[in-house]
């Protein structure tokens, strides 16, 4: 009785898999504040020229330099499970598999982004970073990154985050990195914000725009961003990339991957290779799992939007529930974003790709459920997937169908047990966003030529 | 360049290694208040059979029953790293490899124990496991474990840590286990306490007081330590023997081992199957590496002392600074026992093991570097190994010597951040505990016939 199914290092991906290749219809471009599409050249300012191309780029394998490999070999390749113990205590006939993404340092799936992005500005002789985080599962990923290559990195961390999260901080220290509260006095839009309100708590739009003024206003610097754009989610399709071949080895292959969907690189990641196989007539169903306080997908308006809250960035084709959207205070803070990346909606619009909407109690339930079959304890953020995940077992108890089902487990719940902890209190609550919130957004979204 | 030399799943081992086998002398008994020799049966009130014959077995092997081998599974086999990113960074010619035990689900070795108790306690039809906890560690590898059999547990936390750390608490409450504050009013020995101070913070000696005699007074109910006792340090052999594996797989083979040593159990456990070799001729040096805080091995008596602070236990032969000691308040709480395991002491009083004391601030700087080079970020206990370690491959810089050197890193800080925070604002002091302690310990040791 296997439980996890283990590659060796030199079965790390050698190419990732870019879903453009596959889609139906070119990818919709970007536009600019006159309606015309606007160029990468147009990111030069913030993200080295490597990066830029793999934003734009339509073959179908992108190669994975050896650093980077490298660098990768330190957690992956990252074991795939077979929840035996979980199956059992749910009684399904369904197989359960997970992908466990919680091996690397930064504890979650987000260095396999950081840690290209960090080479690939290394190569281009940029020696600073600039990054935005929240809760901090990108900064600290970012931390190591940078680490890993001799870059500086500067983080912008959200102030309320700062002080209510100090573990996340003291970890990207421990590699090295800067991390200052934002709104900062180093910034423009940091000092206008704290002219208007010295006790600014902070908010992910200001850091993200602290950011970006940094990295624009440095030569040796650039900005990197972990999730939603193209070349996030092609670089985290080593996950399904190293899934796949796992499944091999055991003579079995998914009917349904489910994975957490926020901006998208985790569901992109995790799900896109496996897109690559329906491209070519296989059945298997692609479900993104997102919470019903943050309903992008499921309820969201396919529109051009703006990615970022202040509207400072070229729109983007996508489901949004508006850029001035105000998600409720949950804990799953990674799914929060308004919008969604650019693939994973468009792909989703085609009819390629599901979607569900779970309620955050439920989510931490199956969490508890998981942990205590499994042993190890999930992030806020993989708990969407894994609930979603099991209520298709439980359908399967009903049916008596013996279902493959897989999902991401993204990364481990060990910065996050004060969320547990209000669970088990019973503080958390469910949230639905509400429908007069959604109709509104409609109304606010910016007018384009053809939008 | 490979990083991470794994093992499949029917390679954890099959049989734990018993170092009793090897020793030149058989282990001094424990004995009784009147002097004589204490027999196994008087442990029978709270662990069960199973145990109590393995902690005076004399077989080489022992064999690991499959329900512990299936649970081990769901980490086990740890992978072997090569720390080339490590030795590139000191400049050193010394080859280092380090056992990652971080990743089970509690975060360290000690489950390696916690499962085997736990399965034995199930198979003999006791369904209840009380336990006492300081920093957490143990509380939640036996909250994991007991879940894993259909055990419930009580862990008695120290009450300051109950407070200051509470997510660990959250752990172990994730994993169904019922946490209390100790001093707690369900024991005799909490109530004392309680009376004469409302206000106790409680102790370790005290919350095993309480967990003891919670096993003692309830037939469903056995008490699990987790380090010290003979039983517990054959669990933890399988570090040492899947390193072996894995040395044979790269055709290499340390020089010199290090593991932290508090009560014995991480280094027993990293270290003993490396004796089998030393046995039969093979040189490799064996390094015990503690605090100059607790330098219970380094600086303290080898007599005949108490295992506990009250004074409750039988007597055992061991290094000790004295029951009664008083650990300073450092953050390595894994390391502050007053003795040190039976078999750890006799076996270093014979020569055939070797200890060093490492201060503190020493210990944070080289899990800081060792970080920044590998990524992972340490346990504080297991940053004394590193400390020491990386010591030696400084000296092979110095020599040029290429020595291969081993060390366990046997959990992570996910928990222990706060210690990192303390390190980065220079909030950390080293200490050596005073001399005139030691002597003064002396004169307070139980006398016993032939002590």
């Amino acid at each position: 009785m296997q439980t996890k199914i283990l590659l060796e290092e030199n079965e790390i991906p050698r190419h990732w898999y870019n879903v453009v290749a596959d889609m139906p219809n070119p990818p919709a471009p970007p536009l600019g504040p006159d309606g015309n599409p606007v160029g990468p050249e147009a990111l030069s300012a913030i993200f080295p020229q490597r990066v830029i191309e793999q934003e734009v780029a339509t073959d179908r394998w992108i190669e994975i330099p050896e650093p980077v490999r490298e660098a990768y070999a330190l957690w992956r390749p990252a074991p795939l499970y077979r929840a035996h113990r979980l199956e059992a205590a749910l009684g399904t006939p369904a197989r359960i598999y997970y992908k466990y993404e919680g091996v690397s340092p930064a504890g979650s799936h987000k260095p396999n982004s950081a840690i290209a992005q960090a080479y690939y500005n290394k190569r281009e002789g940029f020696t600073r970073l600039a990054t935005e985080t929240g809760a901090g599962q990108w900064g600290s990923s970012l931390a190591f990154a940078g680490e890993m290559f001799g870059l500086d990195v500067r983080v912008y961390m959200v102030k309320v985050s700062y002080e209510q999260k100090p573990f996340r901080r003291s970890m990207m220290q421990t590699w090295g990195a800067e991390v200052l509260p934002s709104p900062t006095d180093r910034t423009e839009a940091g000092r206008k914000a704290l002219a208007e309100d010295p006790e600014n708590p902070g908010s992910l739009g200001l850091a993200i725009s602290e950011a970006v003024e940094d990295a624009a206003g440095r030569e040796d610097t650039n900005y990197a961003l972990g999730s939603v754009l193209n070349h996030v989610l092609l670089h985290q399709t080593v996950i399904g990339l190293e899934a796949k071949k796992q499944f091999d080895k055991v003579g079995d292959y998914p009917d349904m991957v489910f994975a957490p969907c926020g901006g998208g690189s985790n569901f992109g990641g995790a799900a896109f290779p496996f897109l690559a196989d329906k491209a070519s007539g296989k059945e298997v169903r692609l479900v993104a799992v997102e919470p019903t306080s943050c309903p992008t997908l499921t309820r969201g308006h396919y529109a051009y939007d703006f990615g970022d809250s202040q509207g400072l960035t070229p729109l983007t084709l996508m489901y949004t529930l508006g850029h001035d959207f105000m998600p409720p205070s949950i804990h799953a803070g990674g799914l929060r974003y308004h919008g969604d990346s650019a693939l994973v909606s468009q792909l989703y619009n085609e009819g390629l790709l599901e979607a569900v909407a779970v309620p955050q109690v439920e989510t931490f339930r199956a969490g508890v459920t998981f942990a205590r079959a499994e042993g190890i304890i999930p992030a806020p953020e993989t708990n969407h997937a894994i609930r979603a995940c099991m209520d298709e077992a439980l359908r399967c108890k009903e049916s008596g169908e013996e279902k493959t089902l897989f999902f991401n487990l993204s990364g481990h719940g060990h910065f996050d047990m004060a969320a547990y902890d209000k669970y088990f209190s019973g503080a958390l609550e469910n949230y639905e966003y509400p429908a007069e919130a959604i109709d509104a957004a409609l109304h606010r979204l910016p007018k384009v030529r053809g939008g």
